[in-house]
């Protein structure tokens, strides 16, 4: 398929600079881009490529000024990442197969109900008592334990397992390697230092909307439930231990872990291999770089940064701190030996 | 089913305080009890809810002394989690089906013996010359490569991978997404600094009573082996690297990493996301606070935090200094001032 | 079977010193050798063990020179690690039986070819359009989507998924629960704070000679493709996310993350949990130490470590600085009172 640029501005409600004929048929990043690729010009590190890319159309902000001449066609667009979002979701929809049917062998309880849409790929365990959403896909090797409830349009990519009891919302995205529900790390030691199971009688509940990435892992709840609330986005290799609450529309980087208990606001954005001790409080719309750790209760709208966290702007003048540390010491040095020779 | 605080007190060997005929149904949180609810109070953060909890009875420490008035019935017990955990576990098993039998499609290689209680679930893979202990629960789509030897009354999750010739003892519990016996990570470089794979011919072993959390990892040693002793419980996304040992009764936090051939003492506790060098000795009962980095030995009884580790008490301490650096650098250019001023 | 140390010596081309005729069946650790063992000298931490060991034959540098009598045989070659590396081959080779043929239950979709040599482990998917090598092994339960590409001799161990269109090269080795190809982490916030997917249509693309360890996950690109070039070796639990380059013979350390569109150059070595933030690049050649936090660009030929990341060196002097930073606020706080009292 190829699109003129004119098509793809009246798509986007923006406005063509250029050669409105021009047209295109594939996508790429702005420094790789060929002629007949489509890009976009979003982060500003990338500025500097739209005056030598080949692309032949470049979506751009339409403020944007350019500051030396360029081949390319713009594109002018309110927002071009969200433009791009927009075209590549027609494109997908275009492409990818949607998969529907039961494929054999797979396993489904006897009592359980396909309703319209559904599908379940070859090798595929559905429990006792699950209950199914219209259209869920459950791809190859998946497993959904007894008495689980899935909601309409959600995707069980393969390989996902899903623990007895656990519910999940609609048109959730659930990437492979995603564990739900598995039992919460709760020992009691005793005397001796032998530790003894606290079985976790609670489950996990996931809201509408939420994506998890490849690998991540949801506990179950010691009692009641570990909840991930609408909207949220985590990516790989997360941990979310039992009994935590992470609020509506936050998003994790990768490789995050959260301790039993925490209860994370709403509208969060977490840094990869960022920690969070159990049992406290982080507030709504708080921001938190990469790899930090967090020991205690944080404010609504704070930003923080370190291991431990402190406020970012602190973290930085810190950073710069023990840079100079040195010379901090030999200045101390020399007063001291200014000092002792002013005595004498 | 309804018990009364009575017959609770009487299961625990502890004692009622209120209304001995009051009836629980079900567990809740402290914080989020309803009527009916039994809960718990142990840890001391959560002490303040017992004043305003709507729970019907909450088990507590015998020693428990209110500072207010409350509504909820007492039972006072010598340790309220552990208490907790003995009522769990007798629900657990009341409510919980313990599967047994073959499931089909599943594949047992032939010779391979299916004592007592043992389950294999849909799309489990048993190898040649497996050896299955009585009562071991092997869900759907877990894979046991030819050779393992799996112990009584352990649980195999779905999904968990384990490799030819690795041992398990018995009572472990395998969660969803583990691997066990991978390959080591041993690559030789030559002069041009292409690596060429070390074969490891090792294995995995684990002792009794093991618990690893989901998409934990557990490499098979070069030579020899990579080995978990009893009654170690390993939380979610754990990596332990080749010919590692980690001694009895140690247990450590998610996504902790551990590098090849360390040997990690008995009864440590290790938080989460903390890492260890390789060819290194942990003593016994050591503590390590999370996102620690382990880079040397570490005595018996040590408690350590930070990157690298120090001392629990100087890493406080140096976390305070370090915020106090900018008031630092301002003394120093003052004392430079004043001392200028006073030796003109 | 049995070795004399004298063929050992011919096949790696080095020389006996000691009695030609022992005989060894078995390889075990320096430290936990027996009589009948063969083991290693390699990292100058273990010479202490040589003296006592129990081995039969140990492998040892050309210029070793003991400093104390020994009674294991000693066969010297130009680098006992690489020589080691041999001798595990050569019995791997023997030990190990290599799976061939089509095991059932599998789904192999209509129209795929299945070359010479090619194993189908029972529960195995492959999808439409797959087109694989000589000799491909596909364990039990792996997951290959439509219109995957794998080369010659590659190895995908039990319950590794690669997502639809990812292309893997030649001799690759990819240990279970590697998740190729999953949807980068690529989400747009409207101004509501509401989080909208965006499609990622690109590909994940392993070179050759790649091997990547358990539960690691390298995410499809949003246009393009994630490359991972040949020769690289990643450990386990690793994150690769969208757009990501690694180039050639770089290794990784286990639970490293590198964010989106990160390019790391050939040759590097990444100690494990580090992080790289998105879009930088990393010169070749760079070494890096565990759980550094790498927040910009790289110049080749670096040795860095901390959070940030700063010059090797400059971490291990800043390490000590800050274990003096309370002498630092003693003398400062002297150093006021003995200028106070010079003043007065």
């Amino acid at each position: 398929m190829k699109f003129p640029a004119s098509i793809i501005a009246k798509t986007l409600g923006g406005t063509v600079e250029g050669n409105p004929e021009i047209e295109v048929s594939s996508f790429a990043k702005i420094e790789e881009a060929r002629p007949g690729d489509l890009t976009f010009l979003s982060n500003p590190k990338y500025t500097h490529f739209i005056y030598t890319t080949e692309a032949s159309v470049v979506l751009v902000h339409k403020d944007f000024v350019p500051e030396q001449p360029l081949k390319a066609t713009l594109v002018r667009v309110d927002d071009p990442y969200a433009s791009l979002a927009v075209l590549l979701d027609m494109v997908a929809k275009a492409l990818r197969p949607v998969p529907s049917g039961i494929e054999q062998p797979s396993f489904v309880a006897s009592g359980v109900e396909l309703p319209e849409g559904v599908y379940v790929g070859a090798f595929a365990y559905i429990g006792e008592g699950v209950r199914l959403g219209k259209n869920v896909k459950i791809y190859p090797q998946a497993y959904i334990g007894h008495g689980c409830t899935i909601g309409d349009d959600t995707v069980i990519y393969p390989g996902v397992k899903i623990y007895p009891g656990c519910k999940i919302g609609q048109r959730c995205v659930l990437h492979s390697g995603v564990v739900i529900g598995a039992d919460g790390f709760g020992f009691a030691p005793d005397a001796l230092g032998v530790y003894h199971k606290i079985q976790q009688i609670g489950i996990a509940e996931l809201g509408d909307d939420v994506e998890l990435g490849a690998n991540t892992t949801v506990d179950r709840a010691t009692m009641g439930r570990t909840y991930i609330d609408h909207g949220v986005k985590l990516d790989n290799l997360i941990q979310i231990a039992h009994n935590v609450e992470v609020g509506h529309d936050t998003v994790m980087a990768a490789q995050v872990g959260v301790a039993g208990s925490t209860k994370i606001g709403a509208n969060c954005v977490i840094g990869g291999q960022t920690g969070f001790a159990g049992h406290i409080h982080v507030g709504d719309r708080t921001t938190i770089g990469a790899q930090s750790g967090i020991p205690n209760n944080v404010a609504p709208d704070s930003r923080l940064m370190g291991y431990p966290a402190v406020p970012a702007g602190e973290f930085a003048r810190n950073t710069v701190y023990i840079k100079r540390l040195g010379n901090l010491f030999d200045s101390v040095a020399q007063l001291r030996k200014d000092l002792d020779n002013l005595s004498k």
